[in-house]
């Protein structure tokens, strides 16, 4: 690792989703002066919402000073839990006040909203989910699906749901090291999307799928809403 | 697990490329009535081409029946000692019989063509490996750079570089459960994808880059028509 290389890291807990940090962990580590570690509370194995596991490579009391922070998403449960415990928040607030760049993809946004990372800043979330993020009042909704929001001034960031997190990658990767940079690691990757079908988001979607993928969705909804209103009253008894 | 659950194996090896499988995990595992088991041939961790690992669900002795059998690609040295491992060869065309799907993507194909499983079969690979891939007189390369490329008759599937896994992963679940299951998964994964810049693959890239990027895997090119030219002799001295 020379001095100048950059180092995105990932937090990892339980029920985060694969491809939340996979797809821009990819794209991250086939970037010539880019590095990638994936960071837990153990070293013991996470589980993800696919019921596969992957391991950490570092702690939080282990991981190298990082150049990004880099939050995933998951389900509710996952999601829940991580905004709510205040080990987690503690480490995320001061990793977060040494990195350059913060920022999340998909419901991770809930997980820096707890921690107050996205106050007075605009952000975007999973698309089911950017009504219970509207909960925050210091969080400002990013209008539409987009696959990534940056604020190059306050140095955040914020992705759409899971796959997002490709784009969203390679975003960074143009902001922080140029196009070409970002164009190399794009082929290197063979990123040349090209869907069979287009469903991939409510503009794409038929009214019928988003409203069935919405129903079977409720207990995640739900959960959010709990853990969102739950920091929400926590802060108002602290203030 | 209902006795109509479709499972996807992914085998795993060291130097196996994480997008590869992640991203067509990530499909799968959000199509209801599918499930996922990444297999290696024990369960340590399995370290991927870009420094992280992984856990397998289930080793090569004590799987589960397979619906289908999705190889992924990876670095030279992995697919190389995939191909030429007796074991690895031995259990991938045991379990391949069996599995009603059977197919790659990315260098994943070498290993298959390695075991003939892609014998009198089109198939496509990473962008910069084509060439290397018709050294294989059995196997007829697809023209161009397509993300998917099935064989419905055969059973047989292949998938471009890296992250075709996610537009192949979709292409399946369409053939095999239908468009509404497929854009079912499209939605939970929000997959809408739109690239900030456009250099996917050759078709898209300046010839500066695509040249660039192919002179930087030299070694990786070597490496797979070293081994690809070891298979081939020993076929040649076995037949």
């Amino acid at each position: 690792m020379s001095s100048s290389t950059i180092t995105v890291g990932f937090p990892l807990y339980p029920g985060c989703t694969l491809l939340d940090f996979a797809g821009a962990t990819q794209v991250f580590a086939y970037t010539p002066g880019f590095e990638v570690v994936w960071i837990a509370a153990t070293r013991d194995p996470v589980p993800t919402t696919e019921s596969v596991s992957v391991m950490p490579g570092a702690t939080f009391d282990d991981h190298p000073p990082l150049s990004i922070l880099f939050m995933p998403g998951g389900g509710s449960d996952g999601v829940g839990a991580a905004m709510l415990d205040p080990a987690f928040q503690g480490w995320l607030k001061q990793t977060a006040a040494q990195a350059e760049w913060v920022g999340s993809v998909c419901t991770g946004a809930f997980i820096l909203a707890a921690a107050g990372l996205f106050d007075g800043c605009q952000a975007t979330t999973y698309w089911s989910a950017r009504s219970v993020l509207e909960l925050f009042p210091k969080v400002e909704l990013v209008p539409g699906y987009p696959r990534w929001h940056l604020d190059e001034e306050r140095k955040r960031f914020s992705g759409g749901g899971i796959s997002s997190s490709i784009d969203l990658a390679l975003k960074l990767v143009e902001t922080i090291a140029g196009r070409d940079a970002a164009q190399t690691s794009q082929l290197f990757v063979q990123y040349a999307p090209s869907p069979p079908v287009h469903a991939g988001d409510p503009t794409e979607a038929s009214p019928e799928l988003v409203i069935s993928v919405t129903q079977s969705q409720a207990s995640f909804t739900a959960g959010l809403i709990a853990a969102t209103r739950q920091v929400l009253a926590c802060e108002g008894s602290a203030a």
